[in-house]
């Protein structure tokens, strides 16, 4: 109990004396760190000003390794440690794309997809044929797509007021576009930017080749889809001309980092919160994932103040490479496997990866073993969460990183904030610091900090004697 | 059923036949307005760029009540009057705060309270003296306040979640501040601005004097008050100088808008959507009320266009003069009083005027005749509108304007809009039509739209048969 007593001035109903206090003082003291003496906003600033664009592979993304460990050694971590990671490096490097119409041309509003290959130093120009997405690719003739510049124009669905199911309907354009039109002899891609906003910043993302017909792909934004689609539809033949200098450099190594506050009564019981660590290079990395890493590592400094340390071990997992590769989750399910081997067992997870916008609720994993105990244990505790408008409870899964334990029979969560406004920044310049709102980030910190508390301090099991309601 | 059969396309399971269609069927298709053909961001984007800063009895404020009155006769409204209504107008004119230290001085960051009386062509300047709120005020000795600028510096609670509870924690500062300072001889107060923000805009408001003894009212930005507060702590003795050309314009003849769709079925039972069309001449009142008049106008266009004509009449009203004296409040709801001698009957009203936000649901008033058929129609329909994320139910009332209805017996509601960035513009230059964001406005349109047609549809009484649930 190395930090009982501090801060008790935010837990009215605790004293040091108190090994616990009820759940509803608990929750409340988390909200007052949180939300009066909270550190979530000034770490996200350092992590988005020191080590913005932190791609996998890259000198920033590194500092942020540096950063974030010492953050949580200062947050009160029982230990820090970094868990080796080889992961994908890809660099941008230059990247040129013009459009030509008649005499004149302009620079396109586009950016280079994560992994595409280059264009060996050469200048590619082709006409631009367009498609309103994937499904149309897959079904076109090879004849009318040899040699041209597929422009997939699949815009996401403005009707789903959960913007990521519209954001999932029409990923595959982006991340499987230039891989079906380079079967089909296409020379690149571009893919209509996935946001709901009328923007003109282009949003970047993973691509991945699953054949060796290997052509580029880019994002536009939507204005300039807008304008493309147009410029086609009066038959004016537009064309694109594409240099870029991106490449991929292999594997590098690099680290997760993992922070411990060790539990109680049953030390050898985990409950994890986590966000990634990497970002795309256009922005700083802000929402996506900034604020995730942020709200895990502020969860950790929250429960090391509270006045008892909670029964059940919390670890803060800030994972590497998630945006292009995922094998910094990969690891770590790794680690949790052979934890699991020598009594150490993983009961829950949380993961946020849905930006620092108000919170709303949680998601849980429906596949999994621990898929029936996540969901009932949102149920058990809804009335603790109601207050703070912690309200959405769906079974929309947990996230890329977390939903890697599944095999270790986790109860699985997502943090679910608001995604009205997430699709507005993601994967573009956009995501920076200045437009994370400072109360959004603080409750987005205490949701997350109040479920892995209510997780370490009663795990999954139901009360002897109790059943479920 | 004039409009019936426009727009057919929006709703998949109706046809011009059908004379209704379930619920969920017409809620889904009143988001498919709002979301893929609404006008909602269009019409607001004239009513702050054409009429910005709506103060009642200015200019701007008849020039918003003839662009709303046109946009409801285009919303496809049966019928769109003009109540009269006569105003207090007040006029801000000229203001200079400057803030002497030493030799040095630079201007204040401070704004006139709205209804503060000016200097007479003359400067003003004291000593100030900071209190931390109006309740020490009412306590402090005469002596210690005679000849002072008061500085009442009570921060925003940043505890709740719901900022509202913050703002009408503190609201008495500013509304009765110079009342209470005037009468200890004071020469004028400085408030700290009601925001959770730490930022350079001072947010203005209305005060109230009670007493003869009118001394002027500012609202000072929150960084200036932390300023100020950090000088007066170093013993400093910092003065404020005041030349303020503000006055009173005694009343002016004004309007209400009000549009009508009459009901089919019970054209005489009448449900009320509203938002307030004056605003302050600090910003655009693009939130405050701009959003909620949008949201009621954009409600009456999308119940226009469904296939079929809802059993009960629906009003768009937008109430003139909500931010300095609720005479637009109070003269519609003299008109409820007198249409139901002639039966003529509210039976519910909803009021937006908390931005134009994600919606979280519903509040409902607990006074008056309807408060329990409101609350037990939020719980009869709460199935319809829990997969649009409306799950918020609250018992904080509807609204200033709305709530002058209570005596008609309706049920009352209020909208509500995430409250995090409400007070970051509230009442300051912020609040700009840029500070909106276009799929949170749609969203509100369609959450006031979705009940207006729900108590439209089915009234308040239970079908023969049922019982509550």
């Amino acid at each position: 109990m190395l930090n009982a007593g501090l801060f008790i001035g935010s837990f009215p109903f605790a004293s040091a004396q108190h090994l616990s206090i009820s759940d509803s003082a608990a929750i409340r003291g988390i909200y007052d760190q949180a939300l009066v003496s909270g550190k979530a906003y000034e770490n996200l600033r350092t992590l988005c000003k020191e080590a913005p664009g932190r791609l996998s592979g890259s000198a920033n993304a590194e500092k942020a390794v540096q950063l974030t460990a010492q953050m949580l050694r200062e947050a009160g971590a029982d230990t820090v440690w970094l868990q080796p990671v080889q992961v994908p490096a890809w660099e941008r490097g230059e990247s040129q794309a013009v459009l030509k119409l008649g005499g004149s041309e302009r620079n396109l509003e586009a950016v280079t997809l994560g992994g595409s290959v280059g264009t060996n130093n050469q200048w590619i120009e082709a006409e631009v044929i367009e498609l309103p997405g994937i499904e149309a690719l897959k079904i076109a003739k090879e004849e009318d797509i040899r040699g041209k510049i597929v422009f997939l124009n699949e815009a996401m669905n403005p009707r789903n007021v959960n913007t990521f199911a519209s954001y999932g309907a029409c990923g595959g354009n982006r991340v499987f576009g230039a891989d079906e039109a380079g079967k089909k002899g296409a020379v690149a891609v571009l893919v209509r930017s996935l946001t709901l906003s009328h923007d003109h910043h282009p949003h970047t993302g993973v691509m991945i080749y699953r054949s060796e017909q290997k052509i580029p792909g880019l994002a536009v934004s939507t204005a300039e889809a807008e304008t493309l689609s147009d410029l086609l539809a009066k038959n004016t033949r537009p064309r694109v001309a594409l240099k870029l200098s991106c490449r991929d450099l292999g594997f590098k190594p690099s680290f997760n980092v993992i922070a411990e506050l060790r539990g109680r009564k049953f030390p050898e019981e985990i409950v994890v919160a986590g966000g990634h660590l990497d970002s795309w290079d256009t922005g700083e990395g802000a929402h996506d994932d900034g604020a995730g890493c942020i709200h895990s590592i502020e969860t950790l400094r929250i429960l090391a103040q509270l006045p008892f340390r909670p029964n059940r071990t919390f670890r803060c997992v800030l994972f590497m490479n998630e945006e292009n590769g995922g094998m910094g989750a990969d690891a770590y399910a790794k680690l949790a496997e052979q934890e699991q081997q020598r009594g150490i067992r993983h009961i829950a997870a949380i993961e946020s990866d849905r930006g620092g916008f108000t919170p709303r609720g949680f998601s849980f994993e429906t596949q999994g073993l621990g898929a029936a105990q996540a969901q009932a244990f949102l149920d058990r505790f809804s009335h603790e969460l109601q207050p703070y408008q912690l309200q959405l409870m769906t079974n929309e899964g947990s996230g890329a990183d977390v939903g890697k334990l599944q095999s270790t029979g986790a109860a699985l969560f997502g943090f679910l904030p608001d995604s009205q406004r997430y699709f507005d920044v993601h994967h573009a310049e956009t995501d920076r610091f200045e437009n994370v709102h400072k109360r959004e980030l603080e409750l987005g910190a205490a949701a997350v900090a109040s479920l892995s508390y209510l997780l370490s301090q009663h795990g999954l099991e139901l009360p002897k004697g109790k059943k479920e309601d």
